[in-house]
């Protein structure tokens, strides 16, 4: 089967649906944002301001709000848009040591930070927004929320271990890699939405859904953005593919392939991964095994598999625009891989 | 004056009463510490370990549970060890995180961690540590302590910046610097003992006292260290004398030493210092100055008044071997500097 026709055979998602439901909220976290990140040293907003400038989508404090309002929150939410700015600042303290530890050149496509105001400065500054993203948490008062952001801090930081430990050869099992990106990126999805619905006072059953919705949904992103760096299902290669071979990090598109073609590729896999000697063609010959043997197809299958498990996860919340709108969320965590 | 007349005329400190004191609270400290440094990813309780079991004095923790006792509380003290753990957590932490940020060699005596399992494995456990230190201070549901913790976790590393981005020049002004003592160091002792007393539920009084001490002997603290750095009062020099200097790092008996040389070792200063140019004969040349100008002493004596409002801020606490013990340790942050 071949990878465009699985994708094609799914749903089209869409991101917008939310950012326009939750644009008032979001408004409010933004500002939050660049007020908490302020420090009279004056390297620190900046180096901030770097990151928190350049955006993305802000997808995790959105999942925060949205599973504030899918629980049936109305009016003003002061806790969850504080807990969503808690968990934009944990996000990007983790972006700020990542960077320094697999030393990037990139992020949200700009110059790494690290880069800039050298990586002493981003290890602090990473420092400084995780402890302020507890302030804001202590001051939501629900003690509750602060264990799930807690947790998931400790959760992320072992994936990340677990990924520089063992993501760099080919001897990482299938059940293994589940586990880095479950740890790495989905812990903290299921944190956002769940600390969400506890900072909206859900009643149990709408955090416990809000919890599978976002584990699931992360799972499927990751798996995504991981089919992405190999170009996804077009031939083109966008901006930024690769970088995951590059590194030698090892992901499920490439765990299949080198499975898909062993006793044949084992030489070229052995040298490229576990010995660590690529070159740019070596690049071009690992994009040709993985679309061959169909691993990035299979990486999507499972990626939606994931889509179609958030999905499911949503069943226990009332019937609403926030609901549908997270529906969308769950497809377009696959369906954006074009 | 001499620097030796100056710390003889003063009390000679014990750390050895509080320790002997806290004996069975720290061993119950201690255990905590180790059954949460735990995890299924291997490096990371091993590398934990290696800094956990080099050890040092555990102060961080002793100010948590002697604050907690000496505010009265009897029988077990489950929130207050929690919390002392929490607190020697978040300070490995930024030991971690330092000997990165500073590139050092050793750190209590061993190899430092980042030379051993590389700088990436440093920044992420001591991210792990710093979220398990606050899962530990969820458990004891008091979200005062908390506050404590998470905002003396962003002041540390405000400290740590601004140390990084204006300590190496001589332009530092002795206000800076105190800020940046009380930020890097003072901060976390003034919080450990703030939170043993929240955590023992201490009247507001007691609370506000011991927070008090704990800021006072963090400065003390830090200015006897930096006075250390320069060999102390001792003609010979120690292990790990001249490390500041080495670093281009400017403390007190540097600045004080510019100052008071000014017109006449203007060229040696900005060398060595502003232009980072320095050789081993030059830290011989420095520690000359900063001994030949009584810096050393100035520095101890502003030590000595910290110590001594250490001693006074204990008036509100009743009296007890606690209480005692605690005025012993403050006499010993300098007294200790032979």
């Amino acid at each position: 089967m071949d990878a465009v026709t699985v994708a094609d055979s799914r749903r089209k998602g869409d991101v917008e649906p939310l950012v326009r439901l939750a644009k008032v909220d979001m408004a409010a976290v933004d500002a939050l944002i660049v007020e908490r990140m302020q420090s009279q040293v004056p390297v620190i907003p900046l180096l901030a301001d770097h990151l928190v400038a350049a955006g993305g989508k802000r997808l995790r404090p959105l999942l925060t709000i949205a599973a504030a309002r899918a629980s049936g929150a109305t009016g003003p939410i002061e806790a969850p848009v504080k807990l969503a700015a808690a968990v934009e600042f944990i996000h990007t303290a983790t972006l700020l040591h990542d960077d320094v530890v697999d030393s990037s050149d990139l992020r949200r496509g700009k110059v790494a930070a690290h880069l800039i105001w050298g990586a002493p400065s981003s290890v602090l500054v990473g420092d400084f927004l995780f402890a302020r993203a507890f302030e804001l948490m202590v001051e939501t008062d629900r003690m509750r929320a602060l264990g799930i952001l807690a947790t998931a801090s400790s959760v992320i930081s072992e994936g990340e271990v677990l990924q520089l430990t063992r993501a760099h050869d080919l001897n990482l099992d299938q059940e293994t890699y589940l586990r880095i990106i479950a740890a790495k990126t989905a812990e903290l999805f299921a944190a956002a939405a769940e600390a969400g619905a506890v900072g909206a006072d859900a009643d149990e059953a709408a955090v416990q859904a809000l919890r599978a919705y976002g584990m699931n949904l992360g799972l499927a992103f990751q798996l995504a953005d991981d089919a992405l760096d190999y170009g996804g299902q077009s031939e083109k290669l966008g901006k930024n593919t690769g970088d995951d071979f590059r590194e030698g990090k090892v992901t499920l598109p490439l765990l299949l392939a080198a499975a898909r073609t062993a006793g044949r590729e084992d030489a070229f896999w052995d040298r490229t991964i576990n010995k660590g000697e690529r070159t740019e063609d070596d690049f071009r010959r690992a994009r040709e095994l993985v679309f061959g043997t169909g691993a990035v197809g299979a990486t999507l299958d499972t990626a939606w598999d994931y889509a179609d498990l958030a999905r499911a996860s949503l069943a226990p919340l009332p019937e609403s625009d926030w609901r549908d709108a997270l529906e969308r969320l769950a497809d377009f965590a696959v369906s954006r891989v074009a």
